[in-house]
């Protein structure tokens, strides 16, 4: 493998789904993701929703590219929550996975559809644009899908994926307050264990940094677990300390990165100067991410 | 009119081509925008690059939408210079456009194409996507084209625009640097006066930010000069005191988001803290605005 200074794993951009070698095939991009949970590194993934940002994180050492799905909605032109259309949802990925090297792993929120045969539709399409992950989330107007629901869902994801997609079932029993709060971590867990018994990989709860918690869940999950991390949450390291396998930074870069156009503008039309953007802008180096 | 509380010009989103007041047609919105560069305020564009930055630069109270072409490759996949596919580009000005209720002028780089032809095509497409605007410059491989060449893209252009649509003949002698530096600002009016009597409306010199060269540029040009503006540049006062019609800022935005997309990722993948990603995200109003 080529591995960087960073640890990172690396490999020609060229190759397709395949991990190349001085000229031998190793692992497939799949295989690599999965790898990635299951190492002595949490995997830290700082949500891309374009491909200029995907290979910006990439170019910054990520060992993965993730999409947010906030931010790809927003800058196609839609509101989170599956109301972006499958169809730019899916160009958006194969140009994300034409453009970088590293595996990518797409957020398609609830799977584009009302019912399992849409989110395998959707499967099939994330895995043609050339993704090795998928997020399926279980939230659903506010609260969550029935448990037996979001299980058939899966287990249509699993079977369209035919491939070894790595399936994150997201839960959104915490970020939506859903239910009792004295009760939230076992029905967590028990969606968790229905989850992963339907065909799902490793297990997604935003919503939580608690660090007891999240090690009580870590414990009672049993797969990765993959937390929300952002201004205010633990350090990576000390979710990794407590088991965490990934942290998302989910949309909070996109946010942030809108919050500076927001800004810049503000200024340049009340008081017609420039401040709010930075001075370190990079033109030339952007240009040569590109080519 | 319906004229906000800061003096822009506003009107719904969903008419389409057409300002109504009252349920009146008034203007269209290129008639509007050719209005917007012969007022008394300067045309100040925060450029944008994908639907919520444009959302996010109307809802700051911009009078218009623009493009930054960098921007607008970059997250499509493509470096800046003509490299990026004419269908994608159109389908994202359309895309803004769909989204946006005040006028959107979209920066088509050279044109998409080696001949007239092509940048005719690239310009029917420009005016079928929705957008009242489009800059086309003169930059070729590092140098400018002859004039007489881009005067017959820019006749194309007019042409094949069969409507109001705003032209801005952007010149690249000052931001390339060509020839002598004694000649180039009589080259440089020159260029305008032939681009002018070819059919462009206004005229973009980009990479001249001295007060003085500016006033020249104004005087000589007889027509709306736009300058290029940013960090380090005079403000936006100091320009309209010499009598620029439009101020962009170009692709400085676009880069100083991706700038904090790369610092938040370095921080995440190396100290596994957050400190890059401001806290004032706005993930609900963000949603908001694309609704």
């Amino acid at each position: 493998m080529n591995v960087r200074a960073d640890g990172h794993v690396a490999f020609p951009p060229d190759h397709g789904d395949a991990c190349w070698w001085n000229g031998v095939m190793t692992i497939t991009k799949a295989e690599l993701f999965h790898q990635l949970h299951n190492g002595d590194r949490v995997l830290v993934l700082a949500n891309a929703w374009d491909v200029a940002s995907a290979r910006v994180v990439e170019d910054a050492g990520a060992a993965a590219v993730a999409t947010t799905s906030a931010g790809v909605a927003w800058s196609l032109g839609a509101p989170d929550g599956d109301r972006l259309g499958r169809d730019l949802a899916l160009e958006l990925i194969a140009r994300i996975t034409t453009a970088v090297g590293v595996p990518v792993t797409a957020d398609v929120e609830s799977g584009f559809g009302a019912d399992p045969d849409d989110v395998a539709e959707t499967i099939r399409g994330v895995v043609a644009a050339g993704a090795v992950g998928v997020n399926l989330e279980d939230g659903l107007h506010g609260g969550v899908r029935p448990v037996t629901e979001q299980v058939e869902r899966l287990a249509a994801a699993r079977e369209a994926a035919q491939t070894g997609l790595y399936i994150n079932a997201r839960i959104d029993t915490y970020l939506r307050a859903v239910g009792d709060p004295a009760s939230r971590l076992q029905d967590t867990l028990d969606r968790a264990a229905a989850y992963l018994r339907a065909g799902a990989d490793g297990i997604f709860v935003p919503g939580v940094t608690d660090l007891d918690t999240v090690a009580s869940l870590v414990r009672g999950v049993g797969a990765p677990l993959n937390v929300l991390a952002g201004p205010g949450s633990p350090a990576v390291a000390e979710f990794g300390a407590v088991g965490v396998a990934r942290v998302s930074l989910g949309s909070s870069i996109a946010e942030a990165a809108y919050d500076l156009v927001r800004r810049s503008a503000r200024e340049a039309l009340t008081s017609g100067t420039y401040e709010s953007v930075p001075c370190n802008c990079d033109y030339d180096e952007l240009n040569a991410l590109m080519r």
